[in-house]
């Protein structure tokens, strides 16, 4: 088995544990899973999960896709290979209770040849309303895998999450950030590949825990329709995010990718008000302020 | 007054009388104006509707901006030039009732130097269902009036409209089109630059007409859940087009444009729903199954 084949057959193994994981800690909702097939090699395996107890709409969703590359981005690469592979697990969950927070992971490998091939990752979470000790902790259990691999992983990686899940025309991060990294490699890492595999894997494996603990902590705190209406109203710039500036997303929707997968990372309602002013001194206001970057959520 | 001062004064008033309009034709609602300025020069008056008797939510806007270029876009011109002036009205209705069909439309007008100058626009219908006689009626109102100016207009613009109103990763229409134009001057057009304002005069005076006629057949149609939730569908795919493919959106968002101006064009509500797929025979089915480029409207 080559290192391709088995970082696709880890990532298939974490989307299996985090799918029964979730279906555990949901009680109702099951995933329904779509095989699917890409014209040009490879392919998927989709899993959504809609209407459970705890879970609103949840996309777990594994690729291992290979082919030719298109020539616009082989030429950004500046190699002749165009032969490319890439395997991820992508992952955003839509919950029903308004006090837990929507969650995003995703981990992806991409190869092209043997020198250019890297890593890629994140995990970040997007809070209706952002509790501060929720942040501490998911915060710190970010830092606590980074810091085994790297002492600057986790101040890069936190700070590159911040500029990417920003929305730049309304000023506001998506939420509390979380990591982000692309385009790891034993040059820019000091680690091997295994290595940043291991570590990979760990930000995989982080998922479980820490969307457990967030919906332990959350999932039986009483909920009114204002609540519920704010809810949709912060999965509108969700939507605005992933519509406007999300890499994978754009990329899917040009590379013709499988359309209802890429887009399960929609939620089921948003709204959108003209000109909405939270109340000064509400729950409303005192998210709006948090969503900004550079906020050090640790200490 | 010179050109673009008679330009833009002509757009403010077709503003005025499309806000009157709509205003009668709602019996219920008010537009609430906000008058906004650009940093850099210029400004506008947005006008929204909320929660009227026929119309959900409804922005009616007008800008007159001036300023300098962002050098990408001068490049992109190969001229010195880099004042330059913009004007346009710019509407997005969404009805409550959905037999009632979303229409936007777009007249504008931008100048740089005597010989960088144009106009563009377009108007389009979007049926939660698409009703035939409607979309017959529509495109033979907008035939009419491209007639008037020239034998290729309607055919011209509205293959444009086909190709711009397209949601590329569905392979949708938007709608049932219209027509779309841009960078219209007398050496595209054989017109003069007065008369080529006529005709964006017209193309701006048709919305009422259209519109009301457009209410009248529908908006004493009755309706169940289930007509509410495929609007709401549709109005999903609303959004998608408008923030991964509207060239005035991506403008508007990427040069720090006033933010709920440019979104005023979302839908109060939007849904997404996993893998749908419609009813064989149903309404649903006939109305995606027409969300085609190409269909000749008026025979």
């Amino acid at each position: 088995m080559d290192f391709k084949e088995k970082v696709a057959e880890s990532y298939r193994q974490i989307q299996d544990q985090i799918c029964n994981g979730l279906e555990k800690v949901d009680g109702l909702g099951k995933f329904e899973e779509e095989i699917w097939e890409r014209e040009g090699g490879g392919g998927g395996r989709t899993r959504i999960m809609q209407g459970g107890d705890v879970i609103d709409r949840g996309g777990v969703n594994f690729s291992a896709v290979h082919g030719k590359l298109p020539d616009q981005i082989k030429n950004s690469f500046g190699v002749d290979e165009d032969e490319f592979f890439a395997t991820g697990v992508s992952i955003v969950i839509h919950p029903i209770n308004p006090w837990v927070p929507i969650i995003h992971m995703n981990i992806r490998y991409f190869e092209l040849n043997e020198k250019v091939r890297w890593f890629g990752g994140g995990i970040d979470v997007t809070p209706h309303y952002v509790i501060k000790d929720d942040a501490q902790f998911f915060h710190s259990y970010l830092k606590n895998i980074c810091d085994q691999f790297s002492p600057i992983f986790y101040n890069d990686f936190k700070s590159w999450a911040d500029r990417y899940f920003y929305i730049n025309h309304r000023k506001e991060t998506r939420g509390i950030g979380g990591i982000f990294y692309d385009r790891l490699d034993p040059k820019k890492s000091g680690l091997t590949y295994d290595e940043i595999l291991t570590f990979s894997e760990q930000v995989g494996n982080s998922f479980l825990p820490i969307y457990t603990e967030l919906i332990k902590r959350n999932q039986d705190k009483p909920f009114t329709e204002e609540h519920k209406a704010w809810q949709t109203f912060r999965r509108g710039r969700y939507v605005e995010f992933n519509l406007v500036y999300d890499a994978g997303t754009k990329f899917g929707l040009e590379t013709n990718g499988r359309i209802e997968s890429i887009l399960m990372s929609l939620p089921p309602q948003a709204t959108w008000l003209y000109n909405f002013k939270a109340d000064p001194g509400s729950e409303e206001e005192k998210t709006l302020d948090l969503l900004k970057q550079g906020i050090d959520w640790i200490s």
